[in-house]
């Protein structure tokens, strides 16, 4: 086969032109980009590459931000808890948390803008019921002077103040609390440190190098420097083609611990977005005021995982349009200067969710994001309303990879293979990599192998590009956020391994690369929408109480009268972990009839529970592996405790420890399904898919561009006239080869291998 | 050792005088009963003993019952779920339910006295919505009549009935129902057949044997005939000494299902005390009615695990006040007859809780109950204002048990040793045995053991009779039950094993032995007259939501700060599984501030946990073995998920599958102790009374009346001048035993030895 070339996207660094080269050739790079900490050379022009500049719209400008402090970007915290013990309580609010990275607001009236929370009660503390002593801020918050930093904690920031006055300590004093009472403070605080730069700066030991402080284009001055900076910096760039914003204007939720380490991170969190200005605002159109508590939200600060109020919702999309809106500003003046403008998925994305209503608007050419497996690739390449997505591959090249006695490759193989199977379903149109271009260079094996990937990349893209896959089900994938968090769910900080969330992540990540239409719904969809008539099956997982389980949405009897309905009437549903549960009339899972299975909360012990017989055999564990006892190799992660069937026409799959793990029901025409847990595997790929068929009543329709090898996949792609057999492992593989129409025939295919055939 | 005499009572059945003399002699028995099925010999009288006869109050009187129907005991029973999936809706609620235990009762206003509740909403549906059909009642009830009996099922009842109409099938019927919608009927039924004769009846196949019917004596005849019947039966059974009432009048809950085997059994449950007369005279006195959903509580029907509810503490008040006043009568009865009054702990006691406020007015002479363990000797033998009580051992002398090639000496010694560690703290007064004395000789092995147990348990009484013996401890046990329930958390059929409480039922058996005073503490009396100023340590545990562990309880502001400030001042709290558990602001364990531990509900999963370091070494862990990796060895039973430590000061004892499972935290002068569970063993009785001290702050105090090995126990008893050490292992152990002063010195323990000292 002829060396193809394009699509791929390799990191530069200056002084390094000549091997830039090479790789481009063997990898068939068209564009070259820099990286956090590298600058390109300034002839890297001549390369026959597009050349992306990373850039910074509200951080790295200190020249600026130093004189307007009082535009720099807010947040609100919660102090730590305090405990009343007698009526007197002093309340350092600023404990624990980063003095280098936050500054309390007292510009800004705190008996106006903060709260005090009697934790114990869940009220809030009148106003005249504390008071805020030792308060002071650092220079240049709005006196007219320019910032000179801030050192450990607030309080010695008041030290370094030129004032002769002593000042007493910052903390929030209470005359009159409750004794055994926990209170917090809602405190707003200047955010003086990019929370990005601040993770390397702290991490790479930087020094004295000056602290990035991101200021807030919401701010009159700030606005407007964001556009004059850069339709400058476009005249002063002329190379770039395109900008790579990295990102807009708000940083995910961030914050470090007084111990200068990572002390609350959240992915999604709109910790940042937060200013009087923008809470004045929000009052002006909504009508009503936030509290702090609806930003605080207990401490939990709005995790995704909480079922959203309607407070947080409305202020997400008021930031979403405020995003969107100063976004375009920017992506506009890039446009008019005949450049692409792409956005970085990550850093600060917030406000810009590429599911929200309104990131059409922005106008951008392209997004990249980084590529942790299939679902976080289905997260980039499903994106609407742009030209093209890219996928920024691992390993990166760092020294924590790329050190001397260190492989690189199997990172880069497992990382690939597992893509891979999101790239059959929906390609990105790019791919690339990031980091020290010089540090790979040193490992031939890898260089090799990238080669192989991009050649493959472009060989499945050129196939397939823009047609749709064939797929046998449709499944609406329904949690408190639907669209707006597609392939998102369960994440905390992007891609990291938490105990509470793979067993619920290998549901996404199996449906990534599966022969099924994924659509991710919300319960609100539902009550304005109803269920779509094309949905196949629904899956509903997640811990109880999550807005990944729903909540208190199950106690709706719109929801519930409508997801039953649409199982009575024939369609399927897939229940994970506690799906619909919400304790209410009997039931801890309010789809307990549609499931057959229940969770026991202790209420039930009562009543006797006969129907623990395992099926000897059942559609949906037909490929499971059985041990020497002939008891089912299953793997269900964490797992669910003290599930139980209802009566006798459950069909119980997997009874093990007086537990039902697996199990379904009919219901009406249609089914419901049961799995304890579902980590990522090949095996319970298989399994999800197997469930999803039984649910929908379709099992005859399975082995449609199928692979009887679980280990390998088939996909049909009917409006490219072409087919793919795939090997997900590294070891060759025999299996049978189902068409469009049922037929099988067998098939040995290589380690890794991909095979095409014409249709 | 001469051999002594007394507080023993055996079996004894019709035919077998000779050898019941001589089993009388060897285990040194005083008295004589009858058992399920046996009759004494009319010659039993010329044997040196007391003799007791079973007495049934409310039950076994067929003759009077066929001609009362009305007067027959009821029920609240809830029907299975019923799914609209049009308008129209039939509701076969008898379905499931076992025709030949109940009986509808249309014969009072179903519209009046049943509900139809939609379990979608929560909500009832009003009666003018629904209509029974097909209602009619087999004669007997209410028309003069004589009750003939009941076939399978309602329907058949009906067509039993000589008249002419053809009826059509008793349904409730809807025709406005809601679609998808579930909705259950609470309806009124007649209890026509005994619950443990209908047990024994079905389990042992009595084929046309009677069954016997239930009769209410809260009704007018059924009241005066169960005195008058009484009186009359004390002339009748001149040789009677004590009278074992088996028991009063309303038995547990126990109801069966269509095929006639059990569907819902609980100890505790005041199902079958329900009636038309008990509901207007509640009215009456409480100004309120009670709903049938007071009683049904959604298919819980208030069992013990569940937080109850004001009106369902108002109505068991009011039946424990009228049982207890009814029982009173009997009980005076026989006491004129010159008799006692014993009554069995078990099958008709509702009403006549042990521990509940009117217990001591019914005037009873003693309470026999089944020992299974030392928590369930405890429940007898700390039963205030009898002037004995009486444990009846295991194995019953049941074909199950006492069958050629089985040896019954094992069962046997385990039940011993394992309630002889609660005799040692709180002797019941008399031992005895149940069933038939003819198999038990077949087994002469079993017949010495007996004989050595008798005289071993005689030789405890005999040391230790009335005294206390020294505690180093007073722990309470907290729930919202208290002193009623004491010994009984987490029970739901007497004594049997569930997955679900194992774990947290391992704390009483571990306390029935140990050197500490135990109280059992509701909330109640928290609010009522705070914590007692002698309580070293409180104890909270179970799943979240239960009684045990208080549910919503733990949002109660009095409650919080009552136990915080214990805490703070000194006091120890030990809280297993999911103590304190009920989410608000911010915190799921609502002490997670003094346990230093919550669980993980998702919402905190952006916050940083950096404390998961094991302590090296830690006074509660100090006598747990470790594997060969140093691991330790622990069970916690069912343990708990996704328990992390909040801070620093947390002292993790267990840390493992990135999870905490022992830990405990300073908390003012007190602390705080957490378990994820504690299975009943030797080790984790260990575990506790290391976790109390150390809450508690008393760690030096520990070693008093102390075994170094935690497989003996030492007892103190310094009223009566006199410890015992005692080996509770069947094979030999070598010690270190502590005195009273801390002196610790060797001893070597032969198997299940107790060796006595003199102070």
């Amino acid at each position: 086969m002829s060396k193809t070339r394009g699509r791929v996207t390799l990191p530069s660094e200056s002084g390094f032109l000549n091997k830039t080269r090479e790789l481009m050739e063997r990898w068939g790079a068209d564009a070259i980009r820099d990286s956090d900490g590298t600058k390109l050379d300034r002839d890297v022009k001549s390369l026959d590459a597009e050349i992306y500049t990373t850039y910074f719209a509200a951080r790295g400008h200190n020249e600026f931000a130093v004189k307007h402090m009082e535009e720099c970007q807010q947040l609100y915290l919660m102090s730590r808890r305090f405990t009343a013990v007698g009526n007197h309580l002093e309340m350092d609010f600023m404990e624990g948390y980063f003095g280098q990275q936050v500054v309390p607001d007292c510009y800004h009236d705190p008996k106006k803008w903060w709260e005090v929370m009697d934790r114990t009660t869940g009220q809030a503390v009148p106003a005249s019921r504390w008071e805020l002593t030792g308060a002071s801020m650092p220079e240049g918050f709005g006196d007219g002077r320019e910032f000179k930093g801030v050192f450990d904690g607030a309080g010695e920031a008041a030290e370094s103040n030129e004032s002769e006055a002593i000042t007493a300590p910052m903390r929030v004093v209470m005359e009159h609390a409750l004794p055994f009472h926990e209170y917090t403070v809602s405190f707003l605080v200047y955010a003086v440190w990019d929370p990005t730069q601040m993770y390397n700066h702290i991490t790479n030991n930087w020094g004295d190098k000056p602290h990035e402080i991101p200021f807030d284009v919401r701010q009159e001055a700030s606005g407007l420097f964001a556009r004059e900076y850069l339709a400058q910096w476009l005249k002063d760039n002329p190379d770039t083609d395109v900008v790579r914003f990295t990102t807009f204007f708000y940083h995910f939720t961030l914050v470090f611990g007084s111990d200068a380490k990572e002390k609350f991170v959240d992915w999604f969190g709109y910790g940042a977005t937060v200013s009087v200005k923008a809470l004045e605002e929000f009052r002006a159109e909504y009508g009503y005021a936030l509290r702090p508590e609806d930003i605080v939200d207990n401490g939990y600060y709005n995790s995704s995982f909480r079922v959203p109020t309607r407070h947080y919702r409305d202020y997400m999309d008021f930031i979403q349009r405020f995003v969107a809106g100063k976004a375009r500003e920017l992506v506009e003046l890039v446009h008019k200067a005949g450049r692409k403008a792409m956005m970085f998925l990550g850093d600060s994305w917030i406000g810009t969710e590429p599911y929200g209503a309104y990131f059409p608007k922005i106008g951008l050419d392209a997004v990249v994001g980084s590529v942790g497996g299939g679902a976080t690739l289905r997260l980039i390449s499903d994106i609407p309303g742009v030209s093209y997505t890219e996928g920024r591959f691992l390993p990166y090249f760092f020294p924590d990879t790329f050190y001397e006695g260190n492989d690189p490759v199997p990172e880069a193989v497992e990382n690939w293979i597992c893509a891979r199977r999101a790239l059959m379903r929906k390609p990105v149109d790019r791919i690339g990599y990031g980091g020290y271009l010089s540090l790979a260079c040193r490992f031939p094996g890898f260089v090799d192998y990238i080669e192989k990937v991009a050649e493959e990349f472009r060989e499945i893209y050129g196939n397939i590009g823009g047609s749709r896959p064939f797929c046998g089900l449709k499944a609406a994938v329904l949690n408190c956020w639907g669209k707006l968090r597609s392939w998102q769910p369960y994440m905390v900080a992007h891609a990291l391994w938490y105990k509470q969330t793979y067993t619920y992540f290998g549901i996404l990540e199996a449906l990534s690369g599966a022969g099924v239409d994924v659509t991710f719904m919300s319960f609100d969809d539902i009550r304005s929408s109803g269920i779509p008539e094309d949905v196949d099956v629904i899956i509903n997982a997640g811990d109880a109480g999550t807005a990944w389980s729903g909540g208190d949405e199950w106690l709706d009897e719109q929801i519930l009268t409508a997801v039953r309905r649409f199982v009575w009437e024939g369609g399927g549903f897939v229940g994970v972990g506690e799906p619909s549960a919400a304790e209410r009339g009997g039931r801890y899972f309010q789809l307990a009839d549609v499931m057959g299975v229940d969770k026991e909360q202790g209420f039930t012990l009562s009543t006797d529970k006969y129907h623990t017989k395992q099926a000897d055999s059942h559609f949906i564990t037909q490929d499971v592996l059985r041990d020497e006892s002939g008891r089912l190799d299953l793997d269900f992660g964490e797992g669910m405790k003290n599930i139980y069937a209802l009566g006798a026409d459950t069909e119980i799959g997997e009874f093990s420890d007086h537990e039902v793990h697996l199990s379904a029901h009919p219901y009406g025409r249609g089914r419901g399904v049961y799995l304890a847990g579902l980590p990522y595997s090949h095996e319970n790929t298989r399994l999800l898919i197997r469930s999803m068929y039984y649910a929908a009543s379709k099992e005859k329709e399975m082995k449609i561009w199928f692979s009887d090898n679980l280990y390998c996949e088939v996909h049909g792609y009917p409006e490219a006239g072409k087919y793919a057999v795939v090997n997900n492992t590294s070891r060759a593989q025999s299996t049978v080869v189902y068409d469009g129409d049922g037929h099988g025939v067998p098939m040995e295919l290589g380690p890794c291998e991909i095979r095409w055939f014409d249709l």
